[in-house]
Protein backbone atom coordinates (compact mmCIF):
# COMPACT_ATOMS: atom_id res chain seq x y z
CA UNK A 1 0.00 0.00 0.00
CA UNK A 2 1.90 3.09 -1.15
CA UNK A 3 0.08 5.49 1.15
CA UNK A 4 0.93 5.48 4.90
CA UNK A 5 -1.90 6.64 6.74
CA UNK A 6 -4.31 4.32 4.21
CA UNK A 7 -1.82 1.41 5.86
CA UNK A 8 -2.50 2.83 9.28
CA UNK A 9 -6.16 2.95 8.19
CA UNK A 10 -6.23 -0.80 7.15
CA UNK A 11 -4.29 -1.55 10.47
CA UNK A 12 -1.32 -2.37 8.65
CA UNK A 13 1.32 0.07 9.65
CA UNK A 14 1.51 1.12 13.53
CA UNK A 15 0.21 4.32 14.89
CA UNK A 16 -0.33 5.43 18.12
CA UNK A 17 -4.26 6.21 18.35
CA UNK A 18 -6.12 9.18 20.43
CA UNK A 19 -9.23 8.92 18.99
CA UNK A 20 -11.07 6.36 15.97
CA UNK A 21 -14.41 6.22 14.86
CA UNK A 22 -15.97 4.88 11.40
CA UNK A 23 -15.03 8.16 9.53
CA UNK A 24 -11.74 9.81 11.40
CA UNK A 25 -8.71 8.76 12.84
CA UNK A 26 -6.72 10.95 15.14
CA UNK A 27 -2.95 9.45 15.29
CA UNK A 28 0.04 11.22 17.12
CA UNK A 29 2.33 12.33 14.47
CA UNK A 30 5.55 10.12 14.39
CA UNK A 31 7.88 13.02 14.30
CA UNK A 32 6.52 15.50 16.58
CA UNK A 33 7.27 19.26 16.81
CA UNK A 34 5.99 19.35 20.83
CA UNK A 35 4.78 16.51 23.08
CA UNK A 36 1.28 15.74 21.67
CA UNK A 37 1.28 16.61 17.92
CA UNK A 38 -1.84 14.77 16.63
CA UNK A 39 -3.19 14.51 13.18
CA UNK A 40 -6.32 13.72 12.47
CA UNK A 41 -6.72 11.34 9.23
CA UNK A 42 -10.26 10.50 7.44
CA UNK A 43 -10.48 7.22 6.31
CA UNK A 44 -11.36 7.99 2.78
CA UNK A 45 -8.28 9.10 1.02
CA UNK A 46 -8.16 12.82 -0.48
CA UNK A 47 -5.20 14.42 -1.00
CA UNK A 48 -5.80 18.32 0.32
CA UNK A 49 -8.18 21.21 0.08
CA UNK A 50 -9.02 20.63 -3.59
CA UNK A 51 -10.51 16.93 -3.55
CA UNK A 52 -11.65 16.99 0.01
CA UNK A 53 -15.75 17.71 0.66
CA UNK A 54 -16.86 20.68 3.07
CA UNK A 55 -18.25 18.06 5.33
CA UNK A 56 -15.46 16.03 5.68
CA UNK A 57 -12.63 19.22 6.70
CA UNK A 58 -16.16 20.20 8.85
CA UNK A 59 -15.72 16.52 10.79
CA UNK A 60 -11.82 16.62 10.91
CA UNK A 61 -11.83 20.44 12.68
CA UNK A 62 -14.46 19.32 14.73
CA UNK A 63 -12.20 16.56 16.11
CA UNK A 64 -9.28 19.01 16.23
CA UNK A 65 -11.34 21.46 18.35
CA UNK A 66 -11.76 18.57 21.02
CA UNK A 67 -8.10 17.18 20.57
CA UNK A 68 -6.95 20.58 21.60
CA UNK A 69 -9.49 21.05 24.38
CA UNK A 70 -8.17 18.03 25.69
CA UNK A 71 -4.87 18.89 25.11
CA UNK A 72 -5.20 22.02 27.49
CA UNK A 73 -7.40 19.68 29.95
CA UNK A 74 -4.65 17.37 30.73
CA UNK A 75 -2.04 20.15 30.66
CA UNK A 76 -0.22 18.74 27.65
CA UNK A 77 -0.87 22.79 26.07
CA UNK A 78 -1.33 26.38 27.49
CA UNK A 79 -2.68 26.76 23.35
CA UNK A 80 -2.71 24.91 20.05
CA UNK A 81 -1.98 25.96 16.52
CA UNK A 82 -4.49 23.57 14.13
CA UNK A 83 -3.97 23.33 10.83
CA UNK A 84 -3.90 22.02 6.93
CA UNK A 85 -0.71 22.17 4.41
CA UNK A 86 -2.23 22.01 1.64
CA UNK A 87 0.41 20.89 -1.02
CA UNK A 88 3.67 20.44 -1.42
CA UNK A 89 5.06 24.21 -1.55
CA UNK A 90 2.91 24.28 1.84
CA UNK A 91 4.90 21.48 3.37
CA UNK A 92 2.49 18.74 3.05
CA UNK A 93 4.44 15.48 2.90
CA UNK A 94 1.73 12.96 2.99
CA UNK A 95 -0.48 13.17 0.08
CA UNK A 96 -3.49 12.10 2.14
CA UNK A 97 -5.29 15.22 3.80
CA UNK A 98 -4.58 15.78 8.04
CA UNK A 99 -5.27 18.05 10.51
CA UNK A 100 -2.35 18.76 12.52
CA UNK A 101 -2.44 19.61 16.24
CA UNK A 102 -0.12 21.03 17.66
CA UNK A 103 -0.19 21.64 21.71
CA UNK A 104 1.81 24.83 22.12
CA UNK A 105 3.10 26.02 25.45
CA UNK A 106 3.49 29.63 27.38
CA UNK A 107 7.31 30.52 26.42
CA UNK A 108 7.90 27.70 24.19
CA UNK A 109 9.89 29.67 21.12
CA UNK A 110 13.30 27.52 21.55
CA UNK A 111 11.60 24.23 22.56
CA UNK A 112 9.31 24.29 19.28
CA UNK A 113 12.79 25.70 17.35
CA UNK A 114 14.73 22.54 19.01
CA UNK A 115 11.03 20.24 18.50
CA UNK A 116 11.19 21.21 14.76
CA UNK A 117 14.95 19.37 14.54
CA UNK A 118 14.70 16.85 17.13
CA UNK A 119 11.13 15.69 16.40
CA UNK A 120 10.51 12.93 18.63
CA UNK A 121 8.53 12.34 21.96
CA UNK A 122 10.87 9.88 24.58
CA UNK A 123 7.64 8.88 25.91
CA UNK A 124 4.93 8.38 23.13
CA UNK A 125 2.85 5.72 24.53
CA UNK A 126 2.29 7.71 28.24
CA UNK A 127 1.35 11.08 25.84
CA UNK A 128 -1.14 8.75 23.74
CA UNK A 129 -2.71 7.61 27.06
CA UNK A 130 -2.80 11.27 28.56
CA UNK A 131 -4.69 12.50 25.63
CA UNK A 132 -6.69 9.35 25.17
CA UNK A 133 -7.87 9.99 28.72
CA UNK A 134 -8.39 13.73 28.61
CA UNK A 135 -10.27 13.31 25.61
CA UNK A 136 -12.76 10.84 27.40
CA UNK A 137 -13.06 13.07 30.41
CA UNK A 138 -13.97 15.56 27.96
CA UNK A 139 -16.55 13.08 26.34
CA UNK A 140 -17.98 12.11 29.61
CA UNK A 141 -18.56 16.25 30.36
CA UNK A 142 -19.19 17.71 27.25
CA UNK B 1 -14.56 49.03 20.75
CA UNK B 2 -11.69 47.31 21.45
CA UNK B 3 -11.75 44.37 19.26
CA UNK B 4 -10.40 45.21 15.80
CA UNK B 5 -12.00 42.60 14.04
CA UNK B 6 -15.44 43.70 15.82
CA UNK B 7 -14.86 47.19 14.84
CA UNK B 8 -14.29 45.90 10.87
CA UNK B 9 -17.58 44.15 11.26
CA UNK B 10 -19.09 47.22 12.39
CA UNK B 11 -17.24 49.23 9.39
CA UNK B 12 -15.64 51.35 11.94
CA UNK B 13 -12.40 50.34 10.94
CA UNK B 14 -11.27 49.80 7.46
CA UNK B 15 -10.38 46.67 5.39
CA UNK B 16 -9.59 44.95 2.41
CA UNK B 17 -13.00 42.83 2.32
CA UNK B 18 -12.51 39.57 -0.09
CA UNK B 19 -15.66 37.56 1.04
CA UNK B 20 -18.89 38.88 3.01
CA UNK B 21 -21.96 37.30 4.19
CA UNK B 22 -24.21 37.71 7.08
CA UNK B 23 -22.12 35.72 9.14
CA UNK B 24 -18.87 35.50 7.90
CA UNK B 25 -16.13 38.08 6.58
CA UNK B 26 -12.85 37.52 5.07
CA UNK B 27 -10.17 40.00 5.00
CA UNK B 28 -6.78 40.73 3.91
CA UNK B 29 -4.38 40.62 6.46
CA UNK B 30 -3.01 44.10 7.21
CA UNK B 31 0.50 42.64 7.70
CA UNK B 32 0.53 39.41 5.29
CA UNK B 33 3.48 36.73 5.05
CA UNK B 34 2.59 36.04 1.49
CA UNK B 35 0.87 37.95 -1.11
CA UNK B 36 -3.14 36.92 -0.19
CA UNK B 37 -2.84 36.48 3.05
CA UNK B 38 -6.06 36.61 4.59
CA UNK B 39 -8.54 36.34 7.36
CA UNK B 40 -11.93 34.49 7.83
CA UNK B 41 -13.54 36.03 11.15
CA UNK B 42 -16.96 35.65 12.25
CA UNK B 43 -18.54 38.22 12.84
CA UNK B 44 -20.07 37.23 15.94
CA UNK B 45 -17.38 37.51 18.65
CA UNK B 46 -15.70 34.20 19.73
CA UNK B 47 -12.27 33.87 21.29
CA UNK B 48 -10.47 30.75 20.39
CA UNK B 49 -11.20 26.73 20.27
CA UNK B 50 -12.34 26.94 23.60
CA UNK B 51 -15.64 28.90 23.42
CA UNK B 52 -16.20 29.18 19.45
CA UNK B 53 -18.89 26.80 18.24
CA UNK B 54 -18.03 23.65 16.47
CA UNK B 55 -20.41 25.14 13.65
CA UNK B 56 -18.58 28.26 13.42
CA UNK B 57 -15.38 26.42 12.69
CA UNK B 58 -16.76 24.39 10.18
CA UNK B 59 -18.61 27.21 8.31
CA UNK B 60 -15.10 29.37 8.46
CA UNK B 61 -13.12 26.55 7.50
CA UNK B 62 -15.46 26.20 4.29
CA UNK B 63 -14.77 29.42 3.20
CA UNK B 64 -10.79 28.98 3.57
CA UNK B 65 -11.24 26.22 1.57
CA UNK B 66 -13.11 28.29 -0.86
CA UNK B 67 -10.21 31.35 -0.83
CA UNK B 68 -7.68 28.44 -0.82
CA UNK B 69 -9.12 27.36 -4.79
CA UNK B 70 -9.64 30.84 -5.23
CA UNK B 71 -5.59 31.61 -5.31
CA UNK B 72 -4.71 28.32 -6.92
CA UNK B 73 -6.80 28.95 -9.43
CA UNK B 74 -5.68 33.16 -9.72
CA UNK B 75 -2.31 31.57 -9.64
CA UNK B 76 -1.62 33.57 -6.03
CA UNK B 77 -0.74 30.31 -5.14
CA UNK B 78 1.07 26.60 -5.73
CA UNK B 79 -0.07 25.12 -2.61
CA UNK B 80 -1.87 26.72 1.07
CA UNK B 81 -1.69 26.68 4.57
CA UNK B 82 -4.54 27.10 6.55
CA UNK B 83 -4.88 27.33 10.21
CA UNK B 84 -6.08 28.68 13.28
CA UNK B 85 -3.71 29.91 16.15
CA UNK B 86 -5.39 29.15 19.25
CA UNK B 87 -4.26 31.18 22.14
CA UNK B 88 -1.38 33.57 23.41
CA UNK B 89 1.49 31.35 23.44
CA UNK B 90 0.52 29.90 19.59
CA UNK B 91 1.03 33.67 18.15
CA UNK B 92 -2.61 34.70 18.47
CA UNK B 93 -2.53 38.43 18.72
CA UNK B 94 -6.16 39.50 17.91
CA UNK B 95 -8.11 37.57 20.07
CA UNK B 96 -11.05 36.91 17.72
CA UNK B 97 -11.35 33.60 16.69
CA UNK B 98 -9.98 34.18 12.41
CA UNK B 99 -8.87 31.02 10.26
CA UNK B 100 -5.48 32.06 7.98
CA UNK B 101 -5.00 31.08 4.59
CA UNK B 102 -1.91 32.02 3.31
CA UNK B 103 -1.05 31.19 -0.30
CA UNK B 104 2.35 29.57 -0.74
CA UNK B 105 4.14 29.10 -3.72
CA UNK B 106 6.69 26.42 -4.80
CA UNK B 107 10.24 27.04 -3.75
CA UNK B 108 9.15 29.99 -1.48
CA UNK B 109 10.72 29.37 1.68
CA UNK B 110 12.93 32.06 1.46
CA UNK B 111 10.00 34.55 0.30
CA UNK B 112 8.09 33.48 3.33
CA UNK B 113 10.73 34.48 5.66
CA UNK B 114 11.61 37.38 4.32
CA UNK B 115 7.63 38.05 4.16
CA UNK B 116 7.34 37.05 8.03
CA UNK B 117 9.56 40.13 8.74
CA UNK B 118 8.37 42.58 5.80
CA UNK B 119 4.79 41.57 6.44
CA UNK B 120 3.55 44.06 3.55
CA UNK B 121 1.94 43.80 0.47
CA UNK B 122 2.80 46.92 -2.52
CA UNK B 123 -0.21 46.25 -3.87
CA UNK B 124 -3.15 45.51 -1.53
CA UNK B 125 -5.89 46.76 -3.41
CA UNK B 126 -4.83 44.84 -6.60
CA UNK B 127 -4.38 41.48 -4.40
CA UNK B 128 -7.64 41.98 -3.14
CA UNK B 129 -9.44 42.37 -6.65
CA UNK B 130 -7.74 39.24 -7.77
CA UNK B 131 -9.53 37.09 -5.27
CA UNK B 132 -12.09 38.65 -4.98
CA UNK B 133 -12.80 37.62 -8.97
CA UNK B 134 -11.09 34.19 -8.33
CA UNK B 135 -13.65 33.45 -6.05
CA UNK B 136 -16.65 35.16 -8.24
CA UNK B 137 -15.84 32.50 -10.92
CA UNK B 138 -15.60 29.57 -8.24
CA UNK B 139 -19.18 29.89 -6.83
CA UNK B 140 -20.20 30.49 -10.50
CA UNK B 141 -18.63 27.40 -11.15
CA UNK B 142 -18.66 25.06 -8.46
Amino acid sequence: MSCVFCAIVAGEAPAIRIHEDDDYLAILDIRPFTRGHTLVVPKRHTVDLTDTPAQTLAEMVAIGQRIARAARAAELADATNIGINDGRAAFQSVFHIHLHVLPRRNGDKLAVAKGMVLRRDPDREATGQILRDALARIDANP
